[in-house]
Formats: structure tokens, sequence, C-alpha cells
């Protein structure tokens, strides 16, 4: 099929669940608020290398925060549970605990979540670091710790929800050149950032170079795909790039649930299509073995 | 004595020395580099709970840069040279080999750097990934990788030099306010971002939770610091805040040597001197106990 | 009254009628749709030394947009309405129409608004510009020139809404130091920026030198307001600024009618009274002889 | 010839002479800074509909400038004196004077300067806005007033240096898709920024809409210019455009003498020729009829 005279390749992506927490960073203004949740979120593309996979989903305004201040809410992935609580521990402790005027929240019980999963929680009990002069109180109608620290009081909550969500959405941006493709995957990503409950983790929501799995190095699980290469178009017997294609990026997302992901997807692939010189969307797939989800790019768009 | 009518503590921060790694990162243009070295810095904040500590360190134009391309030179430290190690590779591998349009270049062998210390390298292997379809190549006079990927070819060298720096400069900016306190952090960190050859490695560069070693609860290593929080003031007997400070935050500094960290050191609370409400200047330190280099406040200013 | 420990003055606001109108301006991504934002309203902070009152009112995401494309919504504000026109020609012809990739489109008829002044129109003959190159088209629904042009086609519509809204609406936000009322200002900015259908023209949205009507210096119109002037606090006998006070800021809000420059400014209250050391919120009126409009601060944080 | 692989245009830049004056512009923090210089530098891409060409310079840390605090220059430029001298009244009193905690210094007495032009200066009697309250006083060895305002005081100079500048030095990057010659469009933004006494006036410093003199309607002065439009290439029979180029876009740097200029724009071209798509770059001029400058583009980039 084609949208907006873009071709859609007629496959799905595949993507697998993982255990995902959401987190209110609330702090004096908008600025400081985004400061630490980019520090709480960085080195978090993926897990094969990284100790979680993270970023920012989404601006919540002060009217709508617990302590009527401007926040970011951030999520954390990781597909195993005890490492997710590791992370939430180490990264709300070492980057947002640190950060100036911040406060933090849980942010998963949200109204729209459809299930129960609310129930399960991991506690984060920052207020030890306290050293007994932290005590108990309420912001709004939550439970919170206040830590007296250098900046005045840090508060936080000691709860937080975890779901199983899925991760490794994706898509690929192909364009007649390096621009194109890249200004295609960017209005894609500036797209799915206003999409509630999802994330794209890679540096600037971008992947540049999409992986197969294994290698002609023994040592290595994961390699270049040489198929997605576009220097290598008349190298390979079996490109994958057709022949007005000079680049290619992915755009990779974790989010709640299907439907969320599934509306990323398509809020993303649309705006890619809108810019000149992107030729073809596909996505990536490894047959159904990898994941459960699949999220087939012509329904997307229909 | 007093700088700008601020009164400077009769004291000094004590630092200690750890594994430094600069790396350059280049991209088609200085927003791709900037959002590369953003992710590749994150979650770096404080080895205690950090896998590294990790920053920004400065801009370098296209026409300073090996391939004519604007970029941004990041600096990971860490006590541990095999530690340092991993967090190259996976930092490089996850966040900037992914990253759209980036390259990335040792950046150690510093001219200026007056020892013999550019010897030591480290290894970053990087281009296995390519599958045996990578090969050896020159940017300029140096020899580099390249690995054919989605978005083109991905550049990078394979060695990278390490040296002995200096970590944790310090000093506290104490205001009459939280908001006094913050704005003269927040000037102490702008000026010390033109210093090169360091980083200020918390979230926006500013810490507001200080610790100390230790803790009541036998578990916790270190705990917060109650001598300098201000709600602690008339609860504990001997606080470190003058009656008119109720907000401070540290600005903790990693440096390439000690010049630079001193440099950077009399940068900031220069800077920080000019904002009013701000009152005092201190630092930490623990009686020698911790680190060989000695930061005295005094000195630094004349 | 007290809104969250913060003094409210038993005061209120004054606002005047201005001409109002509201332009969309999208792009291939949302930074060149910010860049040329940016540039169209810049020199926009009052009417009495600009040739306009301008400001970005918010971000339209790609799929809410005529074009698929991600977009922003200036406001351009006059008293006069022939000024309001020659200011779109001026402002869309050398800001957008020169931007890269830009469209513009009119963003009045606004489905919220209950009142019928959307018949009100002006026209804007940006295509002359194509030298008979230029020809109408359509995007969706809406009749558009397409102009050829060295970056590919400039799409515009004709024509613009406009109406009578309501500009100066403004509150103060007075604080112990100079960083807590500029932190409170901030908070109070990031605040509105949410509501739709009004911008706060000044330089990031504060003013910092408030005015009074006349001058010892006969050949000004207008002069400091010495009343609220902290280093003045004991050199005028009828200061405004209570003892603690020692920095106060304004905000100045121009919106599409009196219901949203109310909601805006209750919004920017409640946030400026979340920050630390902000201790007073007042309002300027000049006793009825201004505007039409009065804004109570008391009603509008019921 | 070629550089790095793409073609330059064997063709000169015309340009113009314009009075230009350059302010410096500190705050309490580099962001309050660039908050100021963006607004009074907007609404100043061209004076053929703008009322001055203005921009932002360089950033200038506050260790070298006369109030300790982080600072941008501005420039401001227009062919005539006494506008020029209007606009700068205009565009420091309304949009730096209200602007959060700034201060503002002359910036055209630059030690690098060879010429004697300094002695030309303009009056800015900002300070009768003070009502009597203002006073001189020094800032290090500057003369200067402090007006009381009601975020503080306003420190400002009196008088301001201009000029005989440079206008309308450009080139043109030329692109195998839209994106490409965006992404050099901004590579070349992004490498002028660096070279200090010089702007890019348009948005973002690219322009999109080049245009002729003169236009088939007898009222427009100027219009677009066809042989630059792509979507034209086989509509016109005397293109400028290759084949394989489908979107250009301009670069106009103004600056405070040729040599800077040249300088600029050697750095904009190169940065430009080392993005992936870009084939060739050209420069405009009217045959020696508008201006005394010429720039050769084959002598800038020997």
């Amino acid at each position: 099929m084609k949208y907006n005279n873009v071709e859609i390749d007629d496959t799905y992506a595949e993507a697998f669940p993982a255990q995902v927490s959401r987190v209110l960073i609330t702090a004096v203004t908008e600025y400081y608020a985004k400061v630490a949740a980019i520090e709480a979120t960085g080195f978090g593309t993926s897990v094969i290398g990284c100790p979680a996979e993270a970023g920012i989903d989404c601006f919540v305004p002060a009217d709508k925060t617990p302590d009527g201040r401007p926040g970011y809410v951030i999520m954390i992935c990781h597909p195993n549970k005890d490492k997710l609580k590791e992370q939430l521990i180490e990264r709300i402790g070492e980057c947002v605990l640190t950060a100036p005027t911040t406060a933090v929240f849980n942010w998963l019980p949200f109204e729209r979540l459809p299930d129960k999963t609310q129930e399960k929680r991991i506690d984060v009990k920052l207020h030890f670091f306290g050293d007994k002069f932290e005590y108990q109180t309420k912001v709004g109608d939550r439970n919170v710790w206040a830590i007296p620290i250098m900046g005045g009081e840090f508060i936080c909550e000691e709860e937080y929800g975890y779901k199983k969500g899925v991760a490794g959405g994706n898509f690929f941006v192909m364009g007649e050149t390096q621009g194109s493709a890249l200004m295609g995957a960017q209005a894609a990503v500036d797209a799915i950032a206003q999409i509630e409950g999802c994330i794209t983790p890679f540096p600037g929501g971008i992947v540049s170079s999409g992986s197969k799995v294994g290698s002609k190095y023994k040592f290595m699980k994961a390699s270049t795909n040489e198929k997605m290469a576009p220097t290598l178009k008349s190298k390979v017997p079996d490109t994958q790039l057709p022949p007005n294609v000079n680049a290619a990026y992915e755009i990779v997302i974790d989010g709640l649930d299907e439907a969320t992901v599934g509306k990323a997807m398509a809020a993303g692939i649309k705006a890619a299509c809108h810019v000149p010189g992107v030729v073809k969307i596909s996505a990536g797939n490894y047959g159904g073995k990898l994941g459960p989800y699949k999220f087939e790019l012509a329904k997307l768009l229909q």
C-alpha cells in the first residue's frame, strides 16, 4: 500500500514483553524537571548493553501534578523485574534525589489503564538516606517521605507501580538521501513524543545501526544488518533497500501496552511520510520467534 | 575572605584520583552530536550508584575536528581502569554507534597535556559489529574503522587514551533563599562549562543532596549531611549553615588534572558570587582522609 | 487572602482591548517550525516601542495540522487593525516565507470560540511573491497558494481571522530575593504556556521593569514605577513592597478573550505560589481608566 | 573547482555596506541572557520588510564581561544610521530593559578591530526611564547608568559604537533532496556561529525563498527567483539548478568587515560540503550593480 505516496512495506513489526515503570519528576520550573529526567534516562537505549531502556514519556503541567509544580514522566523498562527495581533505585537515587528542587511520584496507576496491574508495586526506599531525620507526610492525597537535604526537602513516594508492557515496537524510514531519511525519522520522533504512555529510548529517538542476530565473529551475538546498509547495496545479494534508497533509520518504541505502541507507530509513520525524499517505510521482525506482539503496518495506517 | 561581598569559607575541597577518558563525538549537525553526547553521558552522576561519572566537556567546531563536522567532547571517569574500559565500550557502542550520523574519535592526546600518559590506551573494538564488512581507512591522519550501517558508515577509532585525572573537586553555594542558591549554582555551572578539560557530572551540573559518610541505619554507607540541611538548622547542634542561609547547592567537578579542576572551581565560585542573595561559599573535605588533592578556596581566588 | 501560604493582594489587574490574529506555522520538523515562530514573534513585547505584541501560543502535533506536519501557533496583537494587517504581512512575509520548509495557515476560526468574529478576515497576499508562477491548490479542505521557491513550494492561506481580544492581563510575583522572584515568575510562565489562546509577549514571558504613566522628564510618557523598586524602598514614602520583598517581576498576558486571560492568570499565580521565597502576588491597574477588563485576583483563585 | 567532492560554482557573492552596532547583554545566567538576546533580535531578517537586520553574534563567558556575568553579543544592522539609532533604542529599551536581570554594554570597540571607527558613537539614553532616580556609577572601568526597577537595578552604558560593516554576504547550498540541502545549510549555520563578528539574520540562519529584483506584478519590487526553484526546473528555460538538485537554501551573512564575512562564508561552505547529498555550492550577485564587495568562492576556499 501507499500512504501519502510513500510505499508501505507489506510486513509487521515484532515486539516482546518488558516490565515497565513510570515515574513523575517535578521541580521548581520545567527546566529543572527536564534536567533531572534527562540524566535519569540516559545510557538507556537497549538492554543489550545498557542497564535499562529509559526515556522521557511526557510533560505534565503544574496544575495536573500532586505538588502543583511542572513535571516530566519518565519510563524505565527491563525484561527482568528485579533488574527493573535495581534501576529504579539507582536512577532515582543518583539522578533525581541529587537534582535541584525535584520530587518524585509514582505515575503508573494511570486512570486510563484498563487492567489491574497497578497492584504490583516496587519498593524504592530512598528515605533511609534521611538518616532518621526523614518523616512521613502527605502531598495532596499521597503518602510521601520528606528527606531534609541541602536544597530543602526531597519529597518522594515509596512504592512504584510496574506492569508488563511492550518493548521493541519499530519501523524503518528509508530515504533517497541521508538528509531525507533523517528528517523523516525526526518528524516521526516529534510525532511520537505527543503520544502518552511510550518512549523512543535510542539517542534522540533514532537508531542508525540496525542489527541482525549472530555474526561471522563467533563471540558476537549481534552484528550489522548488511541487508539494510546502503553502502553494501551492490555487494550483498539480498539487499532489502530499493535502488533509490541511500539511508535508513529505525524508530524503536517501548510502551505501556499494545494499543499505545500501535498508536505511536501509526503517528510516527504518518509524520515521516510527509517528508520529501522519504520513499519507503518498513519494519523489523524475526518471523515471530522473538516476541508475541505483531504490528502489521497496513493495519496501523487504516 | 570576601569575594564580591560574599563570604568565602576558610576551607578546602578534597578530591581524589580517577581514570579519565575523553571522546569526541561528531555528527552532521551540532544538534545530532549533542543528542549522542547527552545519551552517552546520562546515568553518570556518581560511581556510588552509577556505572560511571560522565558529562559533556566542550564543543569543537567543524574546522577543528578530524572529519570537518561539529562535535562534542565527552568525558568518562571511573576509579577503576577495567570498569572505565567497560563503560567506554558500552556507552560508545550503545549510545553513539546507534545515534544518527555520528563518528567517534579519541580526544585525550590533547596537545596541552604536559605529561606522557597518552601512551596508555584502551581498546574499544566496535568494528566487530561490522560482521567482516568493516574496513580500515583514514580520516585526516587518523586510522579509523568504517562500519557499514543503515544510516551510511559509522567511523570510529579503535584506541582511546586514558589518564589519572582528578574527581570530586567541589564547592557549596549558599543562598538566602532556594532561588538565590539555585541561580548562584546555575551561574557557576554556566561558567565552568567554558573551561575545557572538565565536567560537572551531576544533573545539570548541580547537587542538591550532599551526603556524609555513614548513617544511623547500619546498612547505609552514606546519608544526608544534616549539618548542611536548612530545615534542620534549629534541630541539630552543629549546623554549618549561617542563620541567613536557607538553601545550599554543591557543584562537583571531575577534570583532567589539578590545574584544570582548580581553574574550574575559581570560575564557578566567581560567577556564583555575582548572583544576588548568594551569601557564602564553602567546600567539602574529609580532613584529608579521602584524597590527595586539596583546593584551598582562598588560594583559588587570589 | 492566602494561597499556599502566599499573600494574595486584594486588588485587580486592568486590561484593555486589542485586535488579535492567530497563525499556524508548520514545518518539516518541530525544530524548524519553532525557529520560524521565534523569528516571527521577536521584537514584539509592547506596542509602546515595538511594532506589535507577539508570541508563541501553543504547539500543534502533526496529526492535528492541515498538512500533517508539526506546527506552532503564534499570536500577533495590535490595538489598531490596519497596523495588525501590516504586521501580519511583514512578519509572515519576512520571517516565515523565508524560513526553511514552512507553511502558514489561519488558526483563528478555533472551534472553541463561542462568538462569530471569524467572519472578520485580513488579506495577506504573499502569493504575489510567486511572480505568476504561484497557483491555487488545496491542503485538506483549505484553499491555499503554492509559491515555487528555492526550498520547494511555500504553502499559505490568503485570509487570516482577527478578533477583539484582551491585552495587558497581568500580575506581580514578589520574592524575598531576586532568585525567588525570578523562579516564581518562571514557574508562572511555564504554567501559562500550557493554556491555549494566550501569549506572554515579554522576553521569556517576564517583565523586569514595570512602569507608571508620566515622568519628571516631560518628554517621557512613562517611567520606572519607583513604588515597586526594591532599591528605593527606604527612599520613597509610598513603596508598595513589603519589607521582606527584594525583587518583583511582572507577567503580562495577551489573549483571545477574558476567560482565557483569567484562566492563564490563575494558572500562573498558582504555580508561582509553589516556589519557596515567593511571598506576595499583586496586580497592576489604573483605577479603571485604562481598560474595561478587570481581573480580581481573589476571584481568579476561588 | 571541487571541495570535498562538491562542485563549487565559479562565481562570487556580492555584498554591500551597512551600519552595524554590537551590544553585549549580560544576565544572571546564560539562559536569561539568551532570552533577552533572542527577543531583541527577532523580526530582523531583512530591511526590505523588517525594521532592522539583527542576530546573535557570540557568547561571552562570565570572566570576560564587564560585570562578571555571562552574556551574548547581538549585532544590529541598517543601511541608514538614523534608523540604526532608532532600532538600538527600541530594541534595547523594549526587549532588554524589560528582560529579567539583564545589563547592556557597548561591544563594538572590540580590541581586534584594526580601524578607528570606534570614535563614532550613538547615544541610547535609556536612563531617562529612571524618572530621576537613576544615577551614574562604574562597572569595572566603564561609566554606566543604574536605573532602579522592579527586579533590582538595570545597568546600561549610554554610548554605543557603530561602524560601516558588510551586509549580504551569501552562498547557496544545493542538495539532491530537501533534507540534504537543509542539513547542509544547518551545518553551515552551525559553523558560522563560531565566527565572532558576524550574524546570519534569517530564521535559524537559513533562507528558503531567494528572490530576484522586479516582478511581472508591477507593484512588487522583488519576487521569487524562478531560476532557483526546483519545481520549475522543467518549466523555465534558464534554470540554474543542475538535474540532480531538488532543493536549495541560501545563507546570508552580515558582518563587521570584509575579512570576517569572508571567513564566515568559507567556514560555512566547508561545513556544508561534508553533508551527504550536498552536490553544489553557488552564490548570489547582481553583476556588481548592488554593492562594492565581491567574495569569489574559489578564493575563499584556497
